[in-house]
């Protein structure tokens, strides 16, 4: 069993274990490192069993004849929240599960991957929450989140990052990329900021005046 | 090699091999079945050539230090295509290359998995082609194209289907769908159409007034 049982400060990042494609367990086992809460969506419980991974909370419509009762006993005390609302994803039944637990910030993992509708909705549902939850979107591939209206992270040089916008972004302003946006828009389908890069070592300032921009930091 | 190189039909669907994750050898199989023309995307030709495909043209920016020159000999005729306008994605400069050629489909395979900035990108930015185009991607998962105005075809009960609106599109009718839209508008981000189906076999009929709603056919 992992050892996020110990109890930590519920300010560190909650995780999700969505029901996309698996990730390298290494980078799910450096996530489990620090979260105090451990969350399965549905029939991924299936494939988190045989990680052996202590689960907080497995949520979902279980619609699939899928038998969550045999949980009960090898992962006691798990909370089973049986969530059959068709409006939403599991994923955002979870999100709302933490807002109301009032946990500010998540992980995400197995959420893209296999289906390409579930991995559009999960990345772009997001913008959503922004209001409420501080959320990353990760793979083997992708660190992707929604950026606040002024954005300031140091970086190497010639890291890999997109901007994406969920819709249309205006007034977008960015230093220290190497295609620079000066009071650009971005519109999905249309024009994207995908496959810029950090200009040179230091801080990379990305700001937008309006629309939802998701930020991903991606690698081969 | 495969058989693909019998003279067929430019109307049939050519086929661009992306550089995403790869898919199913039998799924490949089956499209290079029927494909008159065969591109690939820059690096993916390292893969490609592991499974023994006649390829026509290979395109890309080849900024990583890629030798092509290996491939004249191998796979000749091939028509190598260097294309290093950093404007453009190597999917669209195929697509732009297909327009001229007067080829008027295409199916695209490896262009989602690994890198979510790609496979974001090349799913919404098939919108922009919708004059000039019939673009439909495929995964092991999924099979994503865009929808004309009027959209109708023959369903079996219970296929799954997701409408993701690339945007904000308005006036959206079903029929025949489980959940259906009566004069709906769909935006990225905040309302989808992710995880509908098909209510009986027969007949599905989307329509939408204005916008670009693609049209996602997804299994597990």
């Amino acid at each position: 069993m992992s050892s996020h049982h110990i109890v930590r400060d519920d300010q560190e990042p909650a995780l999700i274990i969505a029901n996309g494609a698996s990730c390298d367990p290494e980078l799910l086992g450096q996530l489990l490192e620090w979260s105090p809460l451990v969350i399965v969506l549905d029939s991924a419980m299936e494939r988190v069993m045989k990680l052996d991974i202590k689960v907080d909370v497995l949520l979902g419509d279980f619609d699939r004849n899928f038998d969550v009762a045999r949980y009960k006993e090898s992962q006691y005390p798990i909370e089973i929240i049986h969530a059959p609302d068709q409006n939403k994803t599991d994923l955002e039944k979870a999100f709302d599960y933490l807002y109301e637990r009032k946990i500010p910030a998540v992980n995400v993992v197995w959420a893209t991957g296999k289906r390409t509708d579930h991995t559009i909705t999960n990345l772009t549902n997001i913008v959503r929450y922004r209001e409420k939850l501080k959320i990353v979107i990760l793979d083997d591939h992708s660190k992707v989140f929604l950026l606040s209206k002024r954005f300031e992270k140091w970086y190497t040089a010639n890291t890999p990052i997109s901007l994406i916008p969920i819709g249309h972004v205006s007034g977008i302003h960015s230093e220290n990329l190497f295609y620079p946006l000066q009071n650009d828009s971005l519109t999905i389908g249309y024009r994207t900021g995908s496959s810029n890069h950090v200009a040179k070592d230091g801080i990379v300032v990305i700001e937008h005046d309006a629309g939802d921009l998701l930020m991903m930091e991606c690698f081969d």
